[in-house]
């Protein structure tokens, strides 16, 4: 199975979680037992598994990794300006693979995925696929 | 396959080599080839491959990754207090894919598959999927 | 299929665009659908998805890594003066699992697959593994 899901994004930096859609996903497709990979067709934005119950962990996130990897650096020589954004989504990754057991992902008790969006808004592309086994 | 490890944490900030239960996991299972996917089910601990020789090694990568995302900033809002070990979890990852051949783990020398602890000591729970291929 | 590729590098720290090697394999072995994986086996190199145009946002990313996890540094005890590339490593992965799809990797338009030497230069060892379905 592979599916491909839209993700619309608001701002620079946003982490929006999409377990819900990767979930209904593996329910059309009856999925029971592999892994499910989630990647992110993109060089700007990553996906990343996190806390899923109090918004200000995301808020914190993206705050200092915005510290760590400043938008503006008198070094930085890319000329679209957007050198963050790329450290950024190397740092998170562009997939994340999460076990599927009897029809349902393996996350503990505050584990989301999380699409993290480093140069919104945009209209951006998640790929759901899986592998039996 | 699918199994669950118990891993117990003696620090908030830890590295512990779990090769071995890795490498004993395949070994009950009599598994051959493909992948193995190593996950690790929380939010403020994750899962990495590093060096397996020098106990230093560890030390500077957990003391950097500490002043790089301190423990206290005064921007940070989770109640909980925690942040730190979101980020830092985000940065490692919650899992790691290790090619198996011939009923081996392809390995570097130097190459150990490492749970992260970023908020202990606590209990935690890493699930070891493999998948033939 | 497994298969190994030698990389050369030139630099201390220097992303490779592998691209073109990882889609050799797949053609080589008439890979149709799955999951590749490429592996890098080493301690102070990785493997990074990202931005394929422009060069500098190459520089960018290597200049600002390298100043978030400074070569050198007072509390480092690592006797191999070598930590910084260790971290850098755990920061993007080892490894990076793109989708197949009739024959062809799903990568963004700007996405390539880099192999990330962060302890240069040196003769290094990439395994490209892939699994059907």
């Amino acid at each position: 199975m592979l599916k491909r899901i839209s993700v619309k994004t608001n701002q620079r930096d946003e982490m929006q979680d999409i377990t819900s859609e990767v979930r209904s996903a593996l329910k059309e497709d009856s999925f029971r037992n592999g892994i499910v990979i989630v990647y992110s067709a993109h060089t700007t934005a990553g996906i990343t598994i996190n806390e899923n119950a109090d918004p200000d962990v995301k808020h914190d996130m993206l705050m200092r990794l915005d510290e760590v990897y400043p938008w503006e650096h008198p070094k930085y020589r890319h000329g679209e300006g957007n050198s963050a954004s790329h450290l950024k989504t190397s740092t998170v990754g562009a997939s994340q693979t999460i076990i599927v057991e009897d029809g349902n992902m393996i996350l503990g008790t505050w584990q989301g995925i999380y699409f993290c969006e480093f140069d919104g808004p945009r209209n951006r592309t998640v790929y759901i696929k899986t592998l039996e086994g």
